[in-house]
């Protein structure tokens, strides 16, 4: 099974891309996509939305991961991720793909056995996992990787119907 | 100008045609668009994104105004409507209109001369603003029409660049 994790964010949007065959994990891709924050809010989600496409063409998931968001404070700044949510949400289920939502304890649970992992836990279980030779970088792609993981190890997506 | 307001909300999204012309107002369209609590978010982004889409085509409007959010409690429920306006704005964008943004405030000032108007007031301006038979309804579709009239009246929008 080959899973598409995001971690979504205003600036930057972390993904990564893991193939799991029985207890094997093997890393695919990752990387992040950036919009300018000089841009117009809906370029900049037209952006991330073209780019989630292209990602899902050239690596053609079974599933995708997204992170849960959820909000304590600075909640003003939650709207822009929400709604960058929204359009990765939009091009997954455009490609008849289930989604999974993990929150980032479950990810850190999944992926470090902890959590309260901290980022750089999170990065070297993730290289360790993986098998990689650096540590994954930058700390979204490291977060998006580790929803993937954490997709593939629990196996948990809610199904999509009306498909 | 031809003017598509946007009320955005999760199980509900009201949406407004107006016509201006120099100071006269015409009443076009209104209503909502509704999705259902038992279908997964990402299902109901897509039926949200792809009426949005037939609205625009339907009724080809020259801008598009959307209501900005602002969130003081009940976040977690703001979250589906953050991403719901990420898929409304994403339609907008990718048919190269401009989008302006106002606050519930300043819909009620542009339409009721008064920020605080409570939603009966609006119902009753935009009725009369209008020259409509019978109050707007739901309350969604009429603040979506205070909303396109108050882009009307302003003239305002964010001029997107990037197209």
């Amino acid at each position: 099974m080959r899973v598409l994790g995001f971690d979504p964010g205003t600036a930057t949007t972390g993904y990564g891309v893991v193939d799991g065959k029985g207890n094997r994990l093997t890393h695919v891709a990752h990387g992040v996509i950036t919009t300018s924050p000089k841009d117009h809010y809906a370029v900049r989600l037209q952006q991330l939305y073209d780019e989630c496409v292209d990602l899902i063409k050239i690596h053609a998931p079974q599933a995708i991961g997204i992170e849960e968001l959820y909000f304590t404070k600075n909640v003003t700044t939650g709207i822009p991720v929400a709604q960058a949510r929204g359009v990765i949400s939009l091009a997954a289920v455009q490609a008849g793909l289930p989604i999974g939502e993990f929150s980032p304890r479950q990810m850190k649970l999944a992926v470090a056995g902890y959590g309260k992992a901290d980022k750089k836990q999170v990065q070297e279980m993730v290289k360790m996992l993986l098998n990689l030779d650096a540590l994954p970088k930058p700390d979204d792609a490291a977060d998006a990787l580790g929803i993937a993981i954490c997709q593939i190890h629990t196996g948990q997506f809610k199904a999509i119907t009306g498909q």
